[in-house]
C-alpha cells in the first residue's frame, strides 16, 4: 500500500513543464465521513419547508413546453401567471427516480469521471467575462486566451474535469461562440467537459460534438453520459425558457443536468442560512423534478451555491463562514435525496492575495468535507466570479493538490510505524541519513507547486517574490512546454466541419441557434 | 437562540478602533464531531508502538532530579547514558492521573479559559526572534514592539489566550527579559497568559507574578491554574535540564504544563506520518509521565507539532497535507488518553501572501477539526516561526473569526426557515427591502475585518490594496486607539517592585535566574 502510494507520486504527467512538480492522475475519493452541520431533524425541517414553498408559492416557469410537461405530471399550473405549484408527492417521486451515481466518459478513457458517492472531481472556473494576469491586468476574454487557459487545465491532473468556458470569448459573436468554445475544450484537453445549457440549440451542439469525439451517432449518445451541463434558476423562484429548454434537451439525451439555484442569502434568498437553504432546496428540487418528468431516470446533480451578500452594500460575498455551513448542509440534503452534489470554490477578492486564498480554503473545506462530487470554479476564480485569473489558477491547483494529498489514507503498518528506525537514531540526533528516510525521501511528502519553503535570506536574494508572482512564472513555463493530447485526425476534421456547418446555419441570428 | 446570536454579534469590544468590526468575546466550542483520519486500530497501533519505543529505546533525560524521580516511580534508568526506559504500565498509570479538562483563571474573570472537551482557545504566535511589518521590514524584536503586539492581541477577543512572547525582546539581557515580558503581557492584556518553562527560576517568576495579579500567596496558587507553560522535547528522544526543571516546578505548583515534541517528519522524526506520530506520542507520554510523577494529577496538555521537512533541502514545511493529517490524528490520541490537546496555526511563507493564508488554513482546519483545545501561533506567525508579522496577525484574526463563526450552530426554526418571507417575494424579485431581511440586516452575517468585497473598479480606484496592505492600516489604527485594560494600582506597583527586585538579584548571571 505504501509502495503503491510512492509509485503514484513518483509519476510525472507527460507533456509540458516536466520540471514543475504536479500530482499525477488520481480518481479522488474522500474516505472521511462528511462534516454535518445540521441535525437529522434540521435536515427534515429544511426539506419540509422547501416542499411547502413549492406547494404553496410555487415556481414561475416561463417555458410553455416545460409547464405543459409539469402539468401532465400532476403539477398545478397557473398559465396566466406562468406559475407551477408542485405537489410534495410529485417532487419526492421524481427525485427518487434520479440515479445516485454515474460515470461521464472522457475522450481519454483513463479520465472518465464518476459523479456520486464519495468521489471528488475538480472543475476549473467557468463563466466570467474577464480574464486577468499580472502582466496584462484585467481585460475582456478572447478565444486565444481561452485556449491558453484550457491548456493549463490540461496540464494539471488534479483538475479532473475540464469544464467549458473559464471565461467568455468576447471577441466572438454570441450566437456561435459556444461552438468555438466546445472545439477548444475538446482540442486542448482530453477530460470530461461541459456543454452550455442556454437553450436547446447549444445543448444539441454539445451532444453532437460529443458524439463526434466518441465516434457515436447522436442516437447512441443516450447510452452513457459524455458531457454535462449546468442550469441556474433565476433565484428566487424562476426557471426561464433557455434554461428549461437546455435542461429538457439534455435530459432526453440522458446527459447529466446540474440544477444550481443562485441563492445569495440577503439578496436572492432570506438573510438566514436556514432560509437560504430552503430557497435553494425548493428551486433545486423543482428543476430536478422538471428533468425527471422530461426523462425519468436521467442523471441529475444537485447544485448548491448558497453564500451571502454584504448586508451593508449588497455586494456578493464568497468563502464566508455562512457559505461553508451551507455547503456542508447541502451535502446532507443531497445524501437525504440520494443525489450527486455539485459545489464551488469561490472568493470575492480582487487579486490573488491572502484574502483570495483564505476565502477559497473556506469554500473548499465546505465543499470537500460536505462531500461534493463535482466542485466548480476549483481553479482560477477571482472577483466573485467576474474574472478568471491565470495566477489564481495556479494557486488554486496548489490548494487542490494539498487537499487531494490530505484525502489519501494515512498508511499505518510496521514499515511506516518505524519503531526500529526510531530506536536507531540517538537522542537529539536526526533522521536525514537513516535508511528508513533514504528509502522514501523522494516521495515521502507532498512536493509543492507554488509554496516557497526557502529561508527568508535566500528568498529575498532571489527577488522576494510572493505566491502570485511565482504563479505567474509557473503558468508561463507550462504554456511554453505544453503539448496537446493526441486527437484522431478524422475526428479533428469532423469537429472542424461541424463547427463550420453550424456557424453557417446560425450566422448572426439569435433564433437560428435553437432551430 | 437566533435572538441571542444576533445580540452577541451586535456587541463591539470596548477600547480601540471602534470602527473596525470585530467579534465580541465568546467562549468558543466546537460542536461538530472531530475529523478522524485514523481508524481505532490505527490509533492503537501508534499507541503500542510508542510504548515499545519508550520501553526499549527510552528517552535521554539530562536532569538528575528528573531521572531520580522517574527511577523511584519504577522507570529503568541508565545513569551513565542518562537514559530512562519506561515500563508501559508506568506510562499508562501516569497518563490516567491527568485531568481531562480544567480552567485557567485570567485577571479578567470573564476571560477565564477552559482547556479540554470541545473548547477551542486561540493563542498568538510565540517564540520568534524577528518581528516584521510592511513599513519597517524584518528586524530583531524589542520590548517596545512586543508591547505593541500585545496591545493588538488584547484588541481581538477571538484571541482568547494572550500567550507570552510573540517574539523575543532582543534589546534586553537574556537573563531577565522574561520578567519584562511577563510584565508586558500582564499590563497590556487581561487574558490568560503563559510562563516560560526554561528552568525553574523563570517558572517560579511566572507563578509569583500570577500570584500578585490574583492577590494570592504563592502557596495559594496551587488551588487553581493561573497561567500555563510549554516545554518542547529536544526531538528525537531528549528532555533537557531546563525543560525538566521548568515542567517539574510548574507541576508542583499545579500549573498546566504542555509537553510538545518537536517532530518534523524526515528530520527529527521518521519520514512517514505514522512514524512521526509514534515519535511524537512516545515523547509526549514521557514528558507527561514526568509531570505526573512529580505531582500526580497536575494539569497537563498534550502538544502536537508534527509537520514535515522538504526532503530535497531539509527546510521545515508547515501547513502541509501531512501536518493536517497529523493534527487530526493527534486529536484522536489525546481523546484516547483523555488529555487536553494543544496544536498550532503555522505556515512557511516569507510574506503575508496567498501561501501564508492557505498553509495557515490547512493548519487551522487540522487543529480545529482535530478538536485542539489550545491553538498556539494562531495569529502572527510567519517564516516557519522565525518572524512575528503585524500584518499576518490581522489576517490570521480574520481567519480565526471566520472559523469561530463557522462553529456557531446553524439556527433552524420557523423564523429562520422563512417560508412566509420566501412566499412573499415574487419570482426573480429580491429580498433587500423585505421585513425578514430588515429585521436582521445588521447582524445576519459575519462582517469581515480585512476582506474587501467591493467591486474591482471601486477597489482599484481606492488604491488596489491587497489584504496585507489593508491589514497594515488596520493594526496601525487599532494601536492608535488602544486603551489598556484596568489594572489595580496596588497590583501594578507590586508587579513593578517584583520585577525590579528580581532583576537586581539576577543581574547578568545565568545561574542566578534559577536560584
Amino acid at each position: 500500500m505504501a509502495q503503491a502510494r510512492r509509485r503514484r507520486r513518483a509519476e510525472r504527467p507527460r507533456g509540458g513543464g516536466a520540471a514543475i512538480p504536479r500530482l499525477p492522475w488520481r480518481k479522488l475519493r474522500n474516505p472521511l465521513p462528511p462534516i454535518e452541520v445540521l441535525s437529522a431533524d434540521q435536515v427534515e425541517a429544511i426539506h419540509e419547508a422547501s416542499l411547502q414553498v413549492l406547494a404553496r408559492a410555487g415556481m414561475k416557469v416561463t417555458d410553455d413546453e416545460a409547464r405543459a410537461l409539469l402539468r401532465s405530471a400532476g403539477a398545478e399550473v397557473d398559465e396566466a401567471e406562468q406559475m407551477v405549484r408542485f405537489d410534495p408527492g410529485l417532487v419526492e417521486e421524481s427525485v427518487a427516480k434520479a440515479p445516485a451515481e454515474f460515470t461521464i466518459r472522457a475522450r481519454n478513457p483513463a479520465k472518465n469521471a464518476t459523479i456520486g458517492g464519495n468521489h471528488v472531481n475538480f472543475a476549473p472556473v467557468g463563466g466570467p467575462s474577464f480574464v486577468s494576469d499580472l502582466d496584462r491586468g484585467r481585460r475582456a476574454g478572447t478565444l486565444a486566451e481561452l485556449a491558453d487557459f484550457m491548456k493549463l487545465v490540461q496540464c494539471f491532473d488534479v483538475i479532473s474535469v475540464a469544464g467549458v468556458s473559464p471565461f467568455e470569448p468576447l471577441d466572438l459573436p454570441p450566437q456561435t461562440r459556444h461552438l468555438d468554445t466546445y472545439e477548444a475544450v475538446l482540442r486542448w484537453t482530453d477530460k470530461v467537459w461541459s456543454t452550455w445549457l442556454l437553450g436547446a440549440g447549444r445543448a444539441r451542439d454539445g451532444i453532437a460534438m460529443a458524439a463526434i469525439v466518441h465516434g457515436l451517432t447522436p442516437e447512441q449518445v443516450a447510452a452513457q453520459p459524455l458531457t454535462y451541463g449546468n442550469i441556474n434558476t433565476n433565484s428566487p423562484r424562476l426557471i426561464d425558457g433557455p434554461m428549461a429548454q437546455g435542461a429538457m434537451t439534455f435530459a432526453r439525451a440522458r446527459q447529466p443536468v446540474i440544477v444550481t439555484p443562485f441563492t445569495l442569502a440577503g439578496a436572492m434568498a432570506p438573510a438566514t442560512v436556514a432560509g437560504a437553504l430552503v430557497e435553494q432546496n425548493a428551486e433545486a428540487l423543482a428543476g430536478i423534478t422538471l428533468v425527471q418528468v422530461a426523462s425519468p431516470g436521467a442523471p441529475v446533480i444537485y447544485g448548491g451555491f448558497t453564500s451571502n451578500v454584504d448586508m451593508k452594500t449588497g455586494a456578493p460575498a464568497f468563502g464566508t463562514p455562512e457559505q461553508t455551513q451551507a455547503a456542508q448542509a447541502t451535502g446532507q440534503l443531497c445524501r437525504r435525496y440520494g443525489l450527486p452534489y455539485r459545489s464551488s470554490n469561490t472568493n470575492a477578492s480582487n487579486c490573488a492575495d491572502a484574502q483570495a486564498a483564505y476565502e477559497s480554503e473556506m469554500s473548499l473545506w465546505g465543499a470537500v468535507m460536505g462531500h461534493a462530487n463535482l466542485i466548480f470554479h476549483s481553479a482560477g476564480w477571482l472577483e466573485g466570479g467576474l474574472t478568471a485569473s491565470f495566477e489564481k489558477l495556479i494557486i488554486d491547483v496548489e490548494m487542490l493538490q494539498m487537499l487531494s494529498e490530505y484525502l489519501q489514507p494515512v498508511v499505518v503498518d510496521e514499515d511506516t510505524l518505524a519503531v526500529e528506525a526510531i530506536a536507531g537514531v540517538p537522542p537529539a540526533g536526526h533522521y536525514f541519513g537513516e535508511a528508513h528516510t533514504l528509502a522514501r525521501y523522494e516521495t515521502a511528502f507532498y512536493s509543492p507547486l507554488v509554496s516557497d519553503w526557502r529561508n527568508f535570506e535566500t528568498w529575498s536574494e532571489d527577488g522576494g517574490r510572493d505566491a502570485a508572482q511565482r504563479a505567474n512564472a509557473i503558468w508561463k513555463q507550462l504554456l511554453k512546454d505544453y503539448e496537446p493530447p493526441p486527437l484522431d485526425p478524422a475526428v479533428d476534421e469532423e469537429l472542424t466541419a461541424y463547427v463550420a456547418k453550424r456557424k453557417e446555419a446560425i450566422g448572426t441570428s439569435d433564433d437560428a441557434v435553437d432551430r
